[in-house]
């Protein structure tokens, strides 16, 4: 573990000189607060910075990186905060350097259909901008309203149109980031192809933060989709839904941009929450598929060939929305999930593990045991193009605080063997941070981490960036 | 520069105790001779080992890392021999590693839609395989017919049809490796999510077997599309040619699986060559574009968009082929191109520099200067979907084979130096391998450049593997 030094008033001011006395707060703790947490509620998980500063530039942010290395002082890189992983939380204290300011669009650049921003602009604001253009990004969170695309990088954030599109990194050409010693870098550029050494764009997307702090994003775009379906199916349970996902893939020979998996549980809350009338006491388990295109006529085409075999493969009912507001109403049967569990408890671990697609049917059984013994909910669902599940416990109000505190980790760490012991990992999309710390063993074995810390220490031989996450040095 | 030891007769002999004498080859240059060189003609490329290895398992390639990295012994490991940049030319002698035995197909999972392999097996059949399910491997690469898919891997290997379906990193879910202690790790695993730690499996990608050596690949499959339509598009001047390739994605909003570019040298020689009679004359670059999907009439309609669309954008003449024989006439014409100037001289430096595609026109007036200033031809083809052109320097037969040794190299600095002015790279599918390793610093700061050393050191900390690929650490 390193020994870090404290922030002394001289660095205070070494600081304030460097960005600007008005975007460095200190010695007040409710300005602080904020920037001690991400969107995880549990107060374990949050930690309160000594100063927070607020650059500008990529000079800034290099200077900031030079003394913090020089200092030993840990930098912890912030976005948006919509993180649900701590990745953002100053565990070690130190500074916290929050990206807000950096939020300008650099260069639209149709010619080549990619777009320049920098790390602090919200996600929403890219695909808003280049939807003029007929263009869209295609790495879409499902945070997107609030996150920034400095942390979708971070993170290599995932979402709902995986299946089709694949994640946010796909589309990262390119970044200039500072390093942990205050180094400025481009990695990647404008290019589709890139074989000049080692990727470090694809190397740095997904690192957490831990490896450098973004400066500059190259976003790759592609031509937006004009026309979008979406297919509510009901079916009798896990299995006969989960075998769909291929069965549309080959069979139909149809990539949809998402198929979304809800279980009994989940399908159940929701439409009672909601009042919805669709006959969901008869289903198992629910899958919303999306598909979009360009042509109506061959988008109705598609769906009514995976209607037909779903039907065929067993589903009890097939419900086509092709306008915004049935559309709307079936989504909001999925999106609703985590907030009909509020009902019952805000006190909710939000889980994002991941397995092969063909083993979710067995994961269902298995998060059925972990609620047994435990007596909690553990609702399932989340993104089964992907694999990429929600499996959530949720607190037994007849439990005290204390008791969920206490039972929590050995929940988690049930839920991680189960998904192991199905080839699964730990997080598909929230990333470790220090949340799921821990727990990484479940995952990455022993050669692999020993991997993970030499590069950790070949970029950061101080360990001053963003330390504490994912795992220690 | 480290120092290696030589190998002994001793090490010979503990070698052949791991695979077996018969899996041994050394002290018969006339042997070792086809593992001395890649598909680089030129001899100042080649270096003979000093012992080939042909392991059969894993546990076999441990062992053999195990003696070399406490031996000092370096380590090339090369797969069907068809690089184009010297990767896999043990350039410090020592031991070559073979892949070709390790050519199993472990499983073809279709549930999960992936296949895994051992990295000896020849894309090509990989791909014959899961056609017969339906499906396909879509990081395509040119070679397919001779190339094995570690060797894909290792190099990241681009292709024709990168534009809709990106390069071969992009299929990679996971792989086994030996790294150059001779530890057994596994990266990733049969999950199109996973963010636990660092991406070691996209780092690896591309590495070009300095990193690892890979044991087993699992490579995500797509559903086969059943139809194919090509079109031969001829422009007046390559700016018109270049403009249409963000025209056809962002308005007729379809993405091509290829666009294939020609320059009017390229052209005529193909044409000439194989006494074709489009009317090439009139034609300053050609486009070839290919589409593909699952639905005959959908198909008709892209085509015909994008064929009215460049016709209102000024090209000359757009041919359609929809069947086989055609379609094999147009794709001659590309394919024939090496082979025409084959004739000019068989003293070619095949090259495949990477610009933003919108830079691509602005490439060819850098390359008729270049063509000028040393009075040879530089025909300018490759893959302008993605800005990856095979700019090929080729001999003037009036020219000794002296005068063109001795002129290549400044060739190619200029070419870079063209290509970097233009914010692009000097290798987008090749690689850098030994062949370019001396112009790394026309695409790559010495920044960066510090931290893939690190990198190296961080996996390799005795240089065994695949050393004096890339750069010299």
């Amino acid at each position: 573990m390193s020994t870090y030094h404290p922030v002394t008033p001289e660095i205070i001011a070494e600081l304030e000189q460097i960005v600007g006395r008005r975007y460095v707060i200190h010695g007040d703790s409710e300005q602080l607060e904020p920037y001690s947490h991400d969107e995880i509620t549990e107060k374990k998980y949050h930690h309160l910075p000594d100063v927070v500063v607020r650059p500008r530039t990529t000079t800034e942010i290099a200077a900031i990186m030079k003394l913090a290395n020089r200092e030993l002082i840990p930098v912890t890189p912030r976005g948006g905060g919509s993180g649900l992983s701590g990745g953002a939380v100053p565990v070690m204290g130190g500074i916290v350097l929050a990206t807000d300011r950096m939020n300008s669009i650099i260069e639209l650049d149709t010619d080549n259909m990619l777009i320049v921003v920098e790390p602090g602009v919200i996600t929403n604001d890219i695909d808003a901008l280049v939807a003029e253009h007929g263009l869209f990004f295609a790495g879409y969170p499902m945070s997107l309203q609030s996150c920034f695309i400095g942390g979708n990088v971070a993170e290599n954030a995932g979402g709902g149109k995986a299946v089709k599109y694949g994640v946010t990194g796909q589309y990262i050409l390119g970044v200039e980031m500072v390093t942990p010693e205050g180094e400025i870098v481009k990695l990647g550029g404008k290019l589709v192809k890139d074989v000049t050494g080692y990727d470090l764009t694809k190397l740095i997307i997904g690192s957490e933060g831990t490896l450098g702090i973004f400066t500059k994003v190259i976003i790759k775009l592609l031509p937006r989709p004009t026309e979008v379906v979406d297919l509510l199916v009901l079916f009798p349970d896990p299995e006969t839904a989960i075998g769909m996902v291929s069965t549309i893939m080959t069979e139909a020979r149809v990539i949809p941009t998402a198929i979304e998996f809800m279980d009994r549980l989940s399908a159940h809350a929701s439409c009672e929450y909601l009042n919805e009338r669709l006959p969901y006491e008869k289903a198992g388990a629910m899958l919303l598929i999306q598909l979009d295109g360009n042509r109506k006529a061959q988008l109705e085409e598609e769906y009514e060939a995976i209607g037909e075999l779903c039907l065929e493969h067993g589903a009890i009912e097939v419900y086509v929305a092709d306008n915004y507001t049935t559309q709307e109403r079936i989504w909001s049967v999925r999106r609703n999930i985590a907030e009909a569990f509020m009902v019952v408890s805000p006190h909710q671990s939000l889980e994002d593990i991941t397995v092969p697609v063909a083993n979710i049917p067995k994961m269902i059984p298995e998060l059925e045991r972990l609620a047994k013994k435990y007596d909690i909910q553990v609702p399932c669902y989340g993104h089964a193009g992907d694999g990429n599940l929600h499996a959530t416990p949720v607190k037994n109000p007849n439990h005290s605080l204390e008791q969920w505190e206490e039972m929590l980790p050995q929940i988690l760490a049930d839920l991680y063997a189960a998904t192991r012991d199905l080839d699964g990992v730990i997080s598909g999309e929230h990333g470790i941070g220090h949340k799921r710390k821990n727990y990484m063993s479940y995952s990455v074995s022993d050669a692999s981490l020993e991997l993970m810390k030499r590069i950790k220490r070949a970029f950061d031989p101080n360990n001053v960036l963003n330390p504490g996450k994912i795992f220690d040095v």
